[in-house]
């Protein structure tokens, strides 16, 4: 049994929009923003989950615009389909749809941006706090009877070194200056005003930076040139016991340099992003003692569905209205 | 072997103050302030820890001034010890030394203040955002070869309801507004300008302090008029899904009531504290579905140690020097 739902269904006046997937917790964020195309576009959506090529070919027969939530829109796909605009609920657009293709074949790619901003950050702090507190561990502890507990190590007035501050990293700042820590960050385009805002320090030299806090925290985004940007040297620079999230891209540390600083096991590190994903467990991470690993699973809040599905429909309504609405190509 | 840690112990001139039991964490912030004795009282600090009562009397044998860490001075100790000041390292000394018989017999008891509002307000954090991002629950399954994962909820833009507004309430609500949350509390006797540089709004009636919060957390001290305060009817007005953390004492809430509430599996909860402790893994609450449970460890932090034991090395110094120092008696 196949579920759709379907928005004016009678007004065939209208371009058809499809979704031919969606991930279970957009559905509702996505009902709620329908509203928006109301006498601009009638939604096709199939509820249930599929990554079958076939399929979503199928799904997409007659669409003049196709949103692109949790699929790859292969190089076939986008031949055996017709639509004139692509809406990817992502930020990462180019790893999910082929950019140079697209815009050879005059179709419009569109992505989404700042939609993950709390999500993230939240989730940043939820991990550094594992770190910290234990809370899952004692958890465990506890409900098997053992209350001997261990101690916290307090983020008051602890440094904490941010590399990349975006809106995710900035974020991250106003929340740890809360906390009582001193922030510092690594970034050589941020506006003066940005750094007064959130109570920063600017650092030009990363080892300076990763030699001087507590805790690092990642939060660039992955581009041609921030792959591979934290590299095994200045791994080094981290001293015994200064806590490492991750929370933005693993490729952004250059391959393998993680794995092999942890194995030394004096980095108590929380990472939600990997090399390759899904991590299996057989990976020599999972055995690194007292890490902490959650699924990529940062982004995922109901306030960035939210955000997803709303810039993903403004999206979707803009290029029906000839307007552009964070259009890739 | 007994390991003793002896401060000027040539200086049979200075008054003697006995530790006969320490906690090993705070072994090595007690030495970093025992400067602050010098030429003031020799110290004597056994570091084993033991809670046979004739080996504490035997310890304390000639001591001056006595430093009370992690054990219950009974009234038998009073009566065989001969010190003149018995320094607590805590907050609530009444359940740890007999304040009339202490007075009755012209005995100092200090005791220690706000050592712990970062501590325990971290805890907090660190117990909330188990429950709205599951890091523990996520990192088991992803060591176990699971990468589904789950959504995480928001903070930001959600209501938090805090009940006591004293020092870690007001740290909790400056680390809440900065994650986005709008805060509120009810507590009957804080300053406007407490309400202002927290950016809290205060709400007269408990009930609908916690029927308006999307997360209600406890921070009031127990004493005798805050003793069962939370009632279960108060706890009828928690919405269904509405996040409850108690990092404060299970003895504010009316005895069983939340057990009770909790019962009915739609309140997400996080514990710090019970009723009975420690608590037995056969305990009805480590069957609610979805409870995170911590050993009392909200307040075990490095800052906190620090803070303990400066407090005490000072209130003993002080009665040596004639002066007052976190007196109780």
């Amino acid at each position: 049994m196949v579920e759709i739902v379907e928005t004016q269904p009678e007004r065939t006046d209208l371009p058809l929009v499809v979704m031919p997937v969606v991930v279970a917790s957009m559905i509702e964020p996505f009902k709620r923003c329908f509203g928006l195309l109301e006498n601009v576009a009638r939604v096709r959506m199939y509820e249930d989950f599929t990554l079958d090529e076939d399929t979503i070919v199928a799904r997409c027969d007659g669409a003049d615009a196709v949103m692109v939530i949790g699929f790859h829109c292969t190089d076939s796909i986008l031949e055996r389909t017709h639509a004139k605009c692509y809406a990817f609920g992502g930020t990462g657009v180019a790893s999910y749809i082929n950019l140079e293709k697209a815009k050879a074949q005059g179709i419009r790619v569109c992505n989404v941006v700042h939609y993950g901003d709390h999500a993230v950050a939240e989730h940043t702090m939820a991990l550094l706090m594992e770190l910290t507190r234990h809370v899952g561990q004692l958890d465990r502890e506890v409900k098997a009877g053992d209350w001997a507990g261990n101690d916290g190590y307090e983020l008051f007035g602890k440094k904490l070194g941010i590399i990349g501050l975006g809106g995710i990293g900035q974020t991250v700042a106003r929340i740890a200056n809360a906390y009582g820590m001193k922030v510092s960050a690594w970034n050589s385009h941020v506006p003066e005003q940005v750094l007064t805002d959130c109570n920063v320090t600017p650092v030009d030299d990363m080892n300076e930076l990763i030699a001087g806090s507590d805790v690092v925290s990642i939060h660039m985004p992955l581009l041609d040139s921030t792959r591979g940007i934290i590299t095994a040297e200045n791994l080094e620079a981290l001293r015994p016991g200064t806590l490492f999230v991750n929370t933005a891209r693993a490729e952004i540390l250059e391959p393998g340099a993680l794995l092999k600083r942890l194995e030394r096991g004096d980095i108590p590190a929380a990472l939600d992003v990997f090399e390759h994903e899904p991590l299996g467990a057989d990976d020599p991470l999972c055995r690194i003692p007292g890490i902490v690993l959650t699924p990529h699973t940062a982004w995922r809040t109901d306030g960035a569905y939210v955000g997803i599905t709303e810039q993903v429909v403004q999206s979707v309504a803009a290029f029906f209205r000839g307007e552009d609405f964070n259009v890739v190509v």
